[in-house]
């Protein structure tokens, strides 16, 4: 007898049957069957349970217990398949409870005793959620790993620094990638803080009031790897603040990708050409024989829309909810899906393409010195002469003046132009205002001299072993 | 050969090969084959202009005709398994150009001619669009349909209006399902103006200047059914207004539906008891054996929050990027097609849904009965007979404030009583309180007197008809 | 006697009063007030009707209106202080009920006869967008006349086109501008769809049924200068949708200000040095005395987060609902008010800036000859000598890679070069790959050639007539 | 001399002064006055470094300080006036530096040293929003207190505990509010995790990559009270995950506020009938006498979508920034001011809201007994007699429907139709059925028991000592 052929578990006190059209929109089993092992595994626990409680026999576990073994089996061969199979199932939860019941009667009818889809979902999504933070989390430090490897490589490498997309001062390449390992940093520490509300064990709220059984809780919470039990009932079964929580911490972490990608976009274009991309992440033109687009970085960049909108949606679909359960939450799973496989595909790749960037340091430094980003520099070696600050800067402006004016850089400047601009100039300005120079004097903590950004190498990689 | 195996078409200058993750994260065939008629459409039109103006041969026109109409006749056996098999083709538009070149050779090497990806996928997605708008335009009209005729059905029925979920003045039953039909009537006008946007060929912008080759736009404009051809050819292959307008629009629509459903929710729980739902459009409770739950409304409610929520990721990812095509614009469809399903199914079930209500009209008045919803009517009879209207006004806040404390209704009022409250109460003041008497005291346009609603119902007949 | 001290117009059967917190958080006379003039035209017009149809004596009529215009005067001296000191009025519309009954006594409690808050403040409401719109509309207009200008100026102005910002072909500054132009064209095109929604006349809606009196809906339409009444009470004092359409096309309208502001700052930039900004819209450093950042062209992209942060916020406000008027809609005005000031303030600034903008067209050209961006006109030209477009696709991706690997520009290849990388090369080539002989090839409707922008400037100029 | 009369302190290189209306657009004042405390306080510690580091003299910093406080205490004497009147001054940092100036000359020149407003305007906001964060969570407490206090209260009072909004299962009313005091609960920990990343101290990182002066970091993390410097000056400068993470924290807030809001509404309908709002938090209608409107939880509700579009409006403006400072960042403080005050009176309002609320305890009773409440419980009792689980629910399903048919409710049921129904039952299935028996068999951690219920009290107040 086919799944689709047979009486719904919950459809008692109906008439009529769901057609065709309705039972599509009204089932979840499309999407929720990707938590099928976390579904198969709180339900041995669940059964273990009511076992140790007297409330089924123990060989009714056990009749169980290998019968959920079994339908694993058969759903590890094609999950997909196996539920687009079972679209009348409503969802992986009676899919699976029916399988079960087919496979050993009784016994498997009593599964589902002290407990309801609403406290047995959410328990599913906690466990998914918690084996996907970790991976989200593991691929965050792949990716940090690669950014500071690459701050090792390139700690000599001079580019100027920017603000407002104008040269501002120079600094070490190095610097700029471990500005970069700082995001992702905080990323990781946001997981480790949602998965502190995500490690939650709701089984046992039964449908919105617990259960009149004698569970124990403390054993499932225990056995499923929950570090605590949920504490109020209505609260356990509606609550979603943990995915959207989760939401967010992605979407700020391709807040990030975007900026990270928006960079290497521009430094890749002709004008600025910084760097390289490499031929395998880039493609060409259907029409443009000699085009080498960035597309990665671009989907990078262009997928933060996506993950925001997911964040979006569900506040939207949270807000304004009454206790308990409603259906609404079943538009939980299907978008932090979505999201979720995003930003997995987007950190693996970024890794990767980071790590294949060739760096094109000679434009860096040409770029240099065309601009006048030693300007802070004279300002302060003024300061150091004993001109209060504000005047030293403007003093500095009027030398600028004086440079676009006569066409030079503060480099063609001749000591005598340097005095008649300032008499407070020796010289040892000249000294003072190579890239490198500028970039090894500002030697405090989180700043950029090449003897900071080692340091800074040493306590991201301390910090990343403790991942 | 497979087409796996074979290289890029615009593999020419690069040197390594794209390993399999990036391949799939860059591809888009994975959803855009969902545009395969448009596609393929859009190219024989293509290759019908390249030959009459002399571009191409008329022998290589009718080649590339007939082997993509075989091309055709192929996928449509199972598109999304034809578009599996090809992720390596990166998208539909590449797919069918190697297809095509296998089949037919030189001539197939042809098509591309005065082309580039860039006006391709636009002009297919702008054609899809037309389409499926049209379709959810039949919805509307369906949906709208549904709520006159049960405003017919339900002209007589008299239920307590609401403001702030309080009852407020009798209305027709007829009255709130127009009022509904008013809202979707207006996301109707606004698809037709989205239309407008949509309706343009942007075919022969190339990918972003033009062409060099003796083109005629016009032709291919009438031949493939736009009504203009796009005016500049940057603004073209970078244009996505048309998307999100087109999402916004159905993102209202959705808002409406949600409000909907908000309602037959309320009115569905045992307090209010105003309808019933039918079976179909409800569910059981997997632990409660009494439950009939409105599911259908609540992911009716719930699913605005996903619309929304791709409108609000199309919005971030247009934002800020520079002219002209940006493969961050590739995020457009993917999203589009998950609103545009979700969308066009939320309409089919809710005007099924709608016309499967049972209404129970003595529970409606039962409610009404028991408030204080003739006190406007009880206030303007009073102005007719000389009172100031806030002098009215505060009169009757005192007549309530008597019946709480006396624990009446209205209709409990003995004429002395009135008298007392107010000298200039007549007898006639009690037939003017009852719930059909305030009904069709509102016999102005738009109100809500029966004699109005059926000047409505006609009116909303008519302006159907012109859909 | 002030307003503080006294009661409240509804407060008729209340026994506590509210606490001055509560009464700041539920009053919106601090941002209402700004539609001040709406409330007390749309009041003259009510009173004026009520007049006409006998339902108050002319006299009152005459007392009101005398009073209305004295209020006014009042309000006009200081609308936000008038406004803060009557904040226990709760909203503008009491406000001036009180004021008026203060002034004039009966008469002024006439006024409120026929009408409720509901229907009035959504009267006022739309009456204050038909103006904002319009302005909008002129701010547009003036923006798109600058980029018209600019155009004409530009055109002879040769820059590399973009696509994946990489240089993809040669265009026409003008046509850069004009495409600009086209996207804010759009823009205006949908403020005239969004108007017809909102020139709609709500008064005589009532609180949500309309009213017992026999009021003249069609003249209050015509004198008001509405198009239309309203079809159904009930929709018309809850629907806010024309506000989220308004605030849609106006986050559309930043996405396009966005799009600008971010290809200027890129351009800005000493790597481009495209264009210089003028002094007037740039800002210096506090610390770097030779920064000049663009300021101005930042925060118009910034600025799209927030206007497109107030549409979403009105959606989610909207969504769920219930009929008909509930007090999360008094949510819609404050919001709608710093978007649309918001907007109004980028479009008159843009303006300036763009006309200010110095274009440096030499570093274009340079910029320009240091890439391939005629390759699509080589691969065109080996097809009009007979290749198909694929194979000659692939033949200038050959010779790309062939001046990659020899440093070389198209323009230094010997003739003999050309002819041993492709034997269908002759003399021509030569002509055919400079930057403006490329403009200018693309000679079809809607493409780059200096032809083709000057029609395209006639067809925007004749365009912009009829705004 | 008046600040609008004099030059910009940025202003030496440019030659154009900048128009009204661009000053105005500009400038932050406007709104970043509101952090003028944080502002002053910080440069004082700045000066106090730069003594100590011998920087500036000890004799410039004991000037500067004292001005400091002088220029304190004129602004506290009307901010928003002081701010307004300096809107040439840009922000509130320049405005400072320049009264500084104007009072004490060349020692205030020497204030700016070693320092840049992209450092300093982030050590301002991150000063201002650990005050504000402690007040949110103080306000937090105060609400959690209040559900608390109220679950005490009401804790022998039995409701419908409802899911989809169908009556589902009887719990007793303390159970509800611990519902909501838990969620907040999650939000008051969430704030406290936002803290870690917010109590950061930038100053130091300059402009954008440190500084040249021997700053002492670690002295001014210290004084400034901030835990700990930043790591990474590129980083420090631009980072506004903080700003997010925060305004998530608060919209998650919101929408709690917004579920509870919800159920207040509906609870106050005349149909439901639970509770009665307090007048201090009701407003009347201005047409209809006898409303008394829930303006308070609708509000409430409504402020749900600002707060939301405030975090998405950031999200925007932050995706695809480049490093490091952009002035795109100035958009996050107004945005985020509001967001603050909103919340921070809706909680202040529902705290006091929530403890006004008049329960109707009869009504709660009457409803329950109108429905099927107890069914779970008739099919757990079977259970208990040794039927499987999905068997005795499909009984109780039976049960159900012969209820309705014959219009009875279980309690009318007479032993001999149990008997009949289902053998299994006997006599004490009668005493299993009433609402307070159904609460008080759920007798498990988290579920809604009154024995539970009371530790649950205990739990939270436990909880609350440690906030």
């Amino acid at each position: 007898m086919s799944a689709n052929s047979q009486k719904k578990l919950w459809q008692g006190r109906f008439n009529a049957s769901s057609s065709e059209i309705l039972e599509e929109f009204n089932a979840s089993i499309g999407f929720d069957y990707r938590m099928y092992i976390q579904d198969i595994f709180a339900s041995k626990v669940h059964a273990e349970m009511l076992a140790k409680q007297k409330i089924i026999s123990k060989e009714d576990f056990k009749a169980i217990s290998e019968a959920l073994d079994k339908i694993q089996t058969q759903i590890e061969k094609d999950p997909e398949a196996w539920a687009k199979a079972r679209i009348s199932d409503e969802d992986i939860h009676l899919a699976v409870e029916r399988e079960l019941t087919e496979l050993i009667g009784d016994a498997g009818k009593k599964l589902h005793t002290a407990r309801s889809r609403n406290d047995q979902v959410v328990t599913d999504l906690r466990l998914w959620m918690k084996q996907e933070l970790s991976q989200v989390k593991g691929l965050l430090k792949d990716l940090r790993s690669s950014f500071v490897t690459r701050a090792k490589q390139d700690i000599d490498t001079i580019l100027p620094g920017y603000t407002h997309l104008q040269q501002a001062q120079p600094i070490s390449l190095g610097h700029f990638w471990l500005a970069h390992e700082a995001r992702f940093a905080r990323d990781s520490e946001r997981l480790e803080d949602a998965l502190k509300r995500i490690d939650i064990n709701p089984l046992g709220s039964g449908a919105l009031a617990g259960s009149t059984f004698n569970i124990d809780r403390e054993f499932t919470t225990k056995k499923l790897g929950f570090s605590r039990a949920s504490e109020n009932s209505l609260d356990a079964v509606s609550d979603r603040d943990f995915v959207a929580e989760y939401e967010f911490v992605l979407s700020l972490a391709m807040v990030h990708l975007s900026q990270f990608a928006e960079e290497m976009i521009i430094w890749n274009s002709q004008e600025f050409g910084f760097i390289e991309i490499s031929d395998s992440f880039a493609t060409g033109s259907s029409m443009m024989p000699q085009k080498k687009n960035p597309d990665i970085p671009e989907l990078l960049r262009g997928k933060a829309g996506r993950v925001i909108g997911v964040l979006n949606a569900l506040l939207i679909t949270l807000k304004s909810l009454p206790l308990a359960y409603n259906k609404d939450l079943q538009e939980d799973k299907e978008l932090l899906f979505m999201a979720n496989d995003t930003v997995k595909k987007c950190l693996k790749i970024s890794s990767d393409f980071l790590m294949e960037i060739t760096v094109n340091s000679d434009r860096m430094l040409e770029s240099l010195s065309k601009s006048f980003s030693a300007a802070t520099d004279i300002a302060e070696y003024l300061v150091k002469k004993g001109l209060p600050f504000r005047e030293a800067y403007n003093a500095v402006g009027s030398i600028v003046k004086h440079c676009i004016e006569e066409k030079k850089q503060f480099s063609n400047l001749s000591m005598a132009e340097w005095k008649s601009l300032n008499s407070n100039f020796e010289e040892d300005i000249q000294e003072k205002i190579s890239a490198l120079a500028c970039v090894d004097a500002r030697d405090i903590q989180g700043a950029t001299s090449r003897k900071q950004v080692k340091e800074a190498i040493k306590f991201s990689e301390k910090r990343l072993k403790n991942v």
